[in-house]
């Protein structure tokens, strides 16, 4: 079996949202498809792999560094021992080949989408979900049949009244959510309090809320936020400051009885290793967000986890970042905490693939073969030229 | 003033050389051009930026997020507070508008660029070479005349015997270098051993001989090296291990009389605050070695400096990685340690522009405004058809 071709394009996310640090309206993402030279019902079988958000398209690492590199290789240095699938390990030892240690940003998310677009096709060779590849390869075949999930929204719009979060949290309630999460820190406290307490009226209880900070307070705000917080007994805080000041971390966890929940700026195993080691979180108590796509994707991923649990910590203190379909096999195949969610199909990054269902705070196991982003009309797409030649 | 267009395109650097860790046949690196609308000799006038090397080009970068935010910003946005020349600050706050924190490497070398081509652009419109600007502008215009430097070099060649190493270093010395650094790690201990005699024969001395490691070895074998040079007393070993393990580096400091140096891939002030603060390195005995242009430029480094302060070092121990002439000009214009060179003046990124001479191990400074790229005749080449649209 071979890699014939690999095909890649930008896709502009533009959207009014923002959070404390940014702004969406100049996002893109990058669609991947990796072709194969297997035949089924007429067609060259693919692998899909669709972006994650917040760091930009990854087009130009690919063409420039990591498409070439794959394409290169010999058929042979890819195929798994049996001769009759890919071996997603070893494409990633090819596609990381001349690469120095260290700066670990912009090419993870590169290597991730070849990493995801790899995966779906081994999924499709199998002819399982991904979900179902991941179980039986690490799992020994264990998994649940529901996914815990949870709404992630609430951020800061140019019309931006209360009475819209409102809505938007009730509108992800009636689709099946429990747990919502929306963005602070972007407003003075004062608004920022009546914005958590709007979203608490709709939830009812801190439990089914979280916030997230996008990393923008100084210490001295996000003591004053995380004092503030306190009396709500959130489910967590998420990023309340810079990402890679691990003291800092450390001098706020001591402070808080609400989890801290980080990690989504966090981009492989080395760097999450010194957040194990340095931040002072709490195993049984925090949680962490990397995510899987942005992260060199599974394979990184999979070394992630090992880390995680060499420190002692549950698997399932990790909630990926992103809520990427990738991440929902990922955290259903893998046995993790559970899923962030965008709720809104209409986004082309939100809501589930046809067959897939929320109720109760649980997302159901799709049975559709590899990731399937090819039953979600709207993410597909944006494949559809890719694919069509 | 305005900036009326960027250039850049991607140069290979196809080179027989091999380090421990990654061979160089297919590294390429970005030159870049900023054109202003100010005329000089009838000309625009432009400034230049050539890439640091081991981290590949960064074309797609440049392309897709940071030429065009410079290119769409106004005039008034750019310009420093007399309105005749540009803020390379404010520069960096425009590109890196909705950037996410964290993920620091490949978009820190593209910025890196943008921010180097400003600076020789802000020098020659104040019609000084950079080393006096940086001096005027951060030392109250202190400055010493001659720059200490080393020549780096023993890569790993595909012929590989010591003989043509020991010709190399002594190709060095008659160049005028008297500390050189080689590569080892790349080899069984036995034979680097015996490169590291073959140079000290050479050398006279091993305060004269640091020796660089390219982050490739493991605890056991980090042991194992580091304890078999103690006996040179070598200037420094350079980056035993993975260059994000500070817990490791914490442990090998503690059993290392020789110095240790590292920094080289840690491309940001955030992370090298955790450098600073837990990989347990000696103030007064160890180097930093954080790369100017793949961490973002000169604003990021005068950041890192800061810290390197706060944290009680002196600058003078840093010595900046690769050798490149934006690097020169800020060891000599802030006051920095020393200079790494390679002394290969043949290659693009090798020895020195007219005008500017070795001797005893010190470099002299050049009058040449700006950077200077104009004078080294094999890398302005490079750039010839970037300016002469």
């Amino acid at each position: 079996m071979r890699i014939v071709d690999i095909r890649e394009s930008t896709v502009p996310l533009a959207s009014g949202m923002r959070n404390a640090k940014i702004d969406f309206r100049a996002m893109t993402a990058s669609a991947v498809v990796i072709v194969s030279d297997l035949r089924r019902d007429g067609r060259n079988l693919v692998g899909l792999a669709f972006d994650s958000i917040g760091r930009y398209g990854h087009g130009g690492l690919l063409r420039e560094r990591f498409i070439p590199r794959l394409l290169a290789a010999a058929p042979d240095d890819y195929a798994d021992r049996f001769g009759t699938n890919i071996d997603p390990f070893k494409v990633w030892d090819i596609v990381m080949r001349g690469e120095k240690p260290g700066g670990h940003g912009e090419r993870s998310g590169a290597v991730g989408l070849i990493d995801a677009a790899i995966w779906d096709l081994v999924a499709k060779i199998e002819e399982k979900p991904l979900w179902r590849v991941l179980a039986d390869r690490f799992r020994g075949g264990s998994v649940e049949t529901r996914v815990p999930a949870y709404a992630s929204g609430g951020h800061y719009r140019p019309d931006g009244d209360l009475a819209a979060l409102a809505d938007e949290i009730r509108r992800s309630r009636e689709l099946g959510y429990r747990r919502v999460k929306i963005k602070i820190g972007g407003a003075p406290l004062s608004e920022d309090l009546r914005r958590i307490e709007t979203v608490l009226d709709a939830v009812g209880s801190g439990d089914d809320l979280a916030v997230d900070c996008n990393g923008t307070f100084s210490r001295e705000q996000a003591i004053r936020y995380v004092t503030a917080l306190e009396p709500y007994k959130l489910a967590w805080i998420e990023e309340p400051v810079e990402p890679l000041d691990y003291e800092l971390h450390r001098e706020l966890r001591a402070m808080m009885a609400t989890p801290l929940a980080t990690g989504e700026n966090i981009f492989s195993a080395p760097d999450l290793r010194n957040l194990l080691r340095h931040a002072g979180l709490h195993r049984e108590h925090d949680l962490l967000q990397m995510d899987v796509s942005l992260s060199y994707g599974i394979v990184e991923y999979l070394a992630m986890l090992a880390l995680v649990e060499e420190h002692g910590w549950s698997r399932r203190r990790c909630l990926p970042h992103a809520g990427h379909l990738l991440s929902f096999h990922v955290v259903a195949g893998l046995g993790l905490g559970g899923h962030e969610s965008a709720p809104d199909a209409n986004s082309i990054f939100g809501g589930y693939p046809e067959g897939m269902s929320v109720a109760d705070g649980f997302v159901s196991l799709p049975d559709a073969v590899g990731v399937g982003i090819e039953r979600k009309s709207n993410l597909y797409a944006v494949f559809r030229d890719l694919v069509a030649t």
